[in-house]
């Protein structure tokens, strides 16, 4: 089969789009605000990303209906001068350094044709410890843009993150610089220890200021409870399959 | 090599057959009641696959020859207006997440030309708990599905599964929508300790019913026995070699 | 690059000739017994396997010049009647499931236009505990090779092994079976627990009776603890450098 | 994607270069030998090789700005008969058995067509204790390489390494050895437990002496202090993203 496989559900005709990246990864922060977005401005979904480096794994919605994993790709034209968006989003990054390379490299073949003219990547910044009010910390593709995220109250400290930044937010935007295409990563100080709304809000509240949108973030903590839930759901599932078939997958040469 | 090798054993003509999959999983659920059915039923072996995402691995039978570990599958002709079944068999799932996605898109490739009604996949719903009176469970690709499957018993429980379907029960349905086959997964409540004829029973009785077919169940207890016997060597072996080859695997880059 | 890189040092002309394979596994009883073979026999090594499914590795011998690890073909062209042999032995199996595959599907590409007339695939059976007489205990492809094995008191017993073989001597012979090509496992009882010598003066002594060869098993002991030191100082080095560099190579997604 | 990604920034006309490799590997001796020299030296980078072989992940540096993982070359013209230098270095090795085998396979690749001279590969040799004075020991392709280096005090210890060398130093060699072309490992003694200096200075006096460079060795304390650091703060983030995300990366089919 091929490696992903890509539906279309409309082809929308876009203006130089910025892009917008949240994946599930450390507190869902990334993930929360992404798809916070999509809800509040009312964003259309247009491509579908099923792969074999997404875990082999239905989701069962209250109804009792299955859909595949996969990543998407959601869309708002906006009116006069203000730029058009693309959101992408997902249950999933890849599950292996490959996947990872694999699907952010097509994702950005895909967005490629719009002529981009901008990608922000959001995501949360681990510390290990309950932080009461989070900063939003900063990493860019070029100088003048760490300069206007400054402005916007981005923090850029050296030394923060230590270890660059892992998984997909870091990589769109490290292939992204080989095509020509800038971009940001906005990341939020969380505990890492569950799904943080508050750190989402942070980031939203960066976000809407640079794209000039307005925000309700009434649904963002219900949003975080049900992730929250979702997630203690999967892992005791886990647990149980894992528990009891390791043996079976174990590869005993 | 080929990824996966397709040795076809008859090439039977099929009208828009019904597939019935069962592999091993939670509580071999899924796979004994599909052997089961393959047994009672008299189905005929006619597909054979081979692969590398299954483990390199030949089983010997009680006079000394070997096999390949397999998927296969099995046909059975029915009469006037019953539909033709295939079954969809096995030693192992794929043992990656790669491996799943390959092996079940070439199964849906194989049958597809045999334009299926619908597919039935079967399996187990690991619970972590005994259980006196087990349920059985269901997810569907249509609503229309789950309205029918509702009158056969089958339980749609809102948050069950939580995570979802893992593995080739879900797989299989969640790449057939992208076809426009239908289907739906039968998950019979178990432990997930053992192998579980009491959860196979109650899933048979739903798809016998289903499928118009009279089963006699005086074999099954026999069969799980039998599995679970083997299961238990293949742990023991397992071990002994996993123990003794361990750092011989291990890679140390 | 190609997944296997074969080099030829030279193409003997081979007729119908016995495929004997001996790679590293429990107890190293088949990599010993094999070489063992290679070396009192006076075998030439004709054929050189590298592979990424292989360790990446070099071995440094005595003088300090290096080679890359490798699966290696050696042969031997016998006089009057008696069938030529070629001998299938390495410094390790594959790494992955799917190495194993790859390694043993090329391997019979390789020998196939030979057209052997049987393989003989060599390995120790671990059973967790010391044996003072270590049974031949015997797989085959068809039955008649079952009959003509027990006369040479190969033992086919109910059960053993019950997890079938796993590895390449078992792969060997399952991917054969497809290409119509028969053969044989032999397994030498073995603790499991180091290089077992006595295991492979076992499978041996029902192998050269077979082959109708004279074998002096002087050296065997010799040759056990020179591979039982090398097994050592492969663990001892693996752990150094593993403790100093897991976190390296760990993916953390 | 292409599994590796090579852009080159010149193309410099080298002539029968001598190859100099050192990446991240056991008390990182090897990197921070060559980085030495390329910084000492003021060579020129020429060429990077982003790969999905690499971690999924991005450095930040010190000023907000972001660079994907790499392996990357660069080269030295030297003045009358002296040769040209390139060096190979980078911020990982492969990740993956297969992974180290495709970088080093292109690498070679990429530098077959200046025809080199010789390829130094550089690392460290863990001992598990502390060692007041490095030895450097070495490995190489050809028997004449042996004593060469023996008059420039390199160790050829019979049983060490024992288990050979493991990685892109001695994967490079083993490969190039297929090609033609000679090689030499030249390998520091080391704990294991730290970035070491005091090894890759020693290294360093064998290789300059061999390449008839002076050497200060000022900056290499430094260096080595900026690397531990650096592999610090990746451990700790590594280990904070581990612990959050353990569960969703985990394969549970």
């Amino acid at each position: 089969m091929d490696e992903i496989l890509v539906s279309h559900h409309r082809r929308p005709a876009l203006r130089s789009p910025l892009i917008i990246e949240g994946l599930p990864g450390v507190g869902n922060v990334g993930k929360l605000a992404a798809e916070h977005l999509v809800d509040e401005l009312g964003a259309e979904k247009f491509l579908t990303m099923h792969s074999k480096f997404l875990p082999p794994q239905v989701l069962v919605d209250d109804t009792g209906i299955l859909r595949l994993v996969s990543n998407d790709m959601f869309f708002l034209k906006r009116k006069g001068s203000a730029a058009d968006l693309v959101f992408l989003v997902g249950d999933y990054q890849g599950i292996t350094p490959e996947g990872q390379y694999e699907l952010a490299h097509r994702s950005l073949e895909l967005l490629r044709k719009y002529r981009p003219a901008r990608i922000y990547t959001l995501g949360g910044y681990g510390v290990g410890r309950i932080i009461e009010k989070p900063r939003v910390l900063g990493a860019a593709t070029h100088p003048e843009l760490v300069e206007e995220m400054k402005k916007h109250n981005v923090i850029f400290s050296k030394g923060e993150p230590g270890s660059g930044i892992i998984g997909a937010s870091g990589l769109l935007l490290g292939l992204a610089m080989r095509l020509g295409i800038p971009g940001v990563c906005l990341m939020g100080e969380t505990s890492g220890y569950f799904v943080d709304p508050k750190s989402a809000r942070m980031v939203l509240e960066v976000l809407t200021a640079i794209l000039g949108v307005k925000m309700n973030y009434t649904a963002l903590e219900q949003k975080a409870q049900h992730i929250e839930k979702l997630t203690a759901q999967f892992k005791e599932a886990e647990k149980a399959i894992a528990d009891s078939r390791a043996e079976d997958l174990r590869y005993i040469g």
